[in-house]
């Protein structure tokens, strides 16, 4: 297999000292007589979001003649952000973090600010990603792949499950958002080798459900439409490969949830439980609203991927 | 001297383990060229606030005979709180958290979640305190003193400025909310005595500046009125006496701040640094928007004291 548990405990050694051990925090609201719900709270993660945790085990793991030649990556999101903090505090100094040009300055503000330099280039995010691979090859830049199959990025979002079961062994369900895959596929991977009969339920918003169209149409959608509006930027566009592969595997069950639910969840964060969380983390909460029963459990992890949520997103929603 | 390092250093060996050493995080948008700003998260402690440190410090203290008795104190706010959630950790059996029959249901709900008895005792908080007090006295339950004098108190907040220094050497300057002032004082006595040279100034809301008052006044007041309407209620009253006498020794600064300022300054933490504080917290980011030169420093630490902030008022500040 491409990726194992042993990934995980290496990325572990790898990156400690350098990610914070994030908060594992007993709801207050949405437990009942029977279930214990607790927020693995990646949302105070550096640069707000797990996706540092893969980024760092990647940058980590380069050979002395890659780190001299530099890195680079194609997103304005929280992996570019990931990359840009990563690059920094490794002096890994030829970073370039790939944005279109219609990427707003907020966000091109953001990944300046941990480091990196930004290189806008095309359109929108599919030119920009032809464009960008062609000068990352070009100049021999190491890529680092958000989602796709890279065993080290896999790796490091994995070790949350380490934490989680290191944080409370009761822990018997993991609840996970998904985009690409990687996050849900690298906790199942390490949640299961620990304790194998824990179950891991993956949420998607049904603005974009790829993975669940994904097993259901037996077709790996790479790329994936969004439908209507959604609140969960980190959430669109299609899946990984490696995730594809293992998570019918690894994943119990996959549940679509609603936007107005993410709403309604984003705001019960906020409101109630005090959290900042971005569109993404509150799809778990959606779940736990939408569907109790079937995701079961006695003491469930809801994993808050992150907490980059939009300034004004927030006072809307809070409308 | 009733109070010293000392009582903060054997805090910090007594509650290691059961609070959570809390973040400092910088500043994403206070800083400039010249001056960075970390925020101390204690609005991520257990109970969402610094009051637990204190309550877990005195209650540790108690003797098998004064445990076997049980404890009491008299607050509906985070000092109640944090009574209750310690008693329920060290299975104070016979604890009570008195408060007034006025007091919201969901304050009241919040302490019984933590494990301790609630008693619903007189028509305001004079009468609770008057009839409490008696109730305490009659039944020989050892009180726990939010701010008051106990030196187990100040001790248990003061841990605070160790985790600060121990976290960020170079931190010049420790800005702090100063209600009764044990958080103040307790911080400002350590970290004055790990680092002589730096920088304590406390802030009050304008709405009730009662410790800058009894200095100016000469005069120690106990009681104190609120004017107007605050955001910060954790910060409405008098002071305690142990930091009346200390603070004028270690405090190198006391500003009172606008609450309109206040509440820009909530909804700055909110929507742009994406932590949810309580007005009290804020009032030292809002003291940096007023006055940043007079507060001074390179590195400045601002004590977020908790994120107990009540969810209409968010949305109401946010709109």
């Amino acid at each position: 297999m491409a990726f194992s548990y042993e990934d995980v405990k290496q990325a572990y050694e790898r990156i400690e000292g350098l990610v914070c051990k994030t908060p594992l925090e007993e709801s207050f609201y949405l437990g009942d007589g029977t279930r214990r719900y607790f927020f693995k709270l990646e949302s105070f993660q550096k640069v707000k979001s797990f996706k540092i945790r893969g980024a760092l085990n990647k940058m980590l793991s380069l050979s002395q003649q890659e780190k001299d030649r530099g890195a680079a990556t194609i997103s304005s999101g929280n992996h570019g952000c990931s990359v840009s903090y990563a690059a920094a505090l490794l002096g890994i100094q030829n970073t370039k973090v790939i944005v279109p040009q219609t990427a707003p300055k907020s966000k091109v503000d953001r990944i300046r600010y941990f480091g990196a330099e930004v290189m806008q280039l095309g359109r929108d995010y599919d030119e920009a990603h032809a464009l960008g691979m062609a000068y990352i090859e070009e100049h021999g830049l190491t890529y680092i792949d958000p989602y796709y199959d890279d065993p080290k990025i896999y790796g490091g979002q994995g070790t949350i499950a380490i934490e989680i079961l290191e944080q409370n062994p009761d822990i018997d369900t993991i609840v996970v958002p998904i985009g690409g895959g990687g996050l849900i596929t690298g906790i199942a991977v390490a949640a299961k080798a620990i304790k194998p009969d824990i179950r891991i339920v993956g949420v998607q918003t049904e603005a974009c459900p790829a993975m669940i169209r994904s097993y259901a149409d037996g077709v790996f959608y790479e790329e994936y439409p969004t439908t209507g509006e959604t609140v969960c930027d980190a959430l669109v566009g299609g899946v990984g490969k490696l995730s594809y592969e293992l998570l019918k595997d690894y994943a119990d069950d996959l549940i679509a949830v609603k936007e107005e639910t993410i709403r309604r969840a984003v705001r019960h964060m906020i409101m109630e439980e005090k959290f900042v969380v971005e569109g993404a983390s509150a799809t778990t909460v959606a779940a736990v609203m939408e569907n109790r029963e079937r995701i079961g459990g006695k003491n469930i992890a809801l994993v808050m991927s992150g907490g980059n949520i939009d300034g004004q997103l927030i006072a809307q929603l809070l409308q």
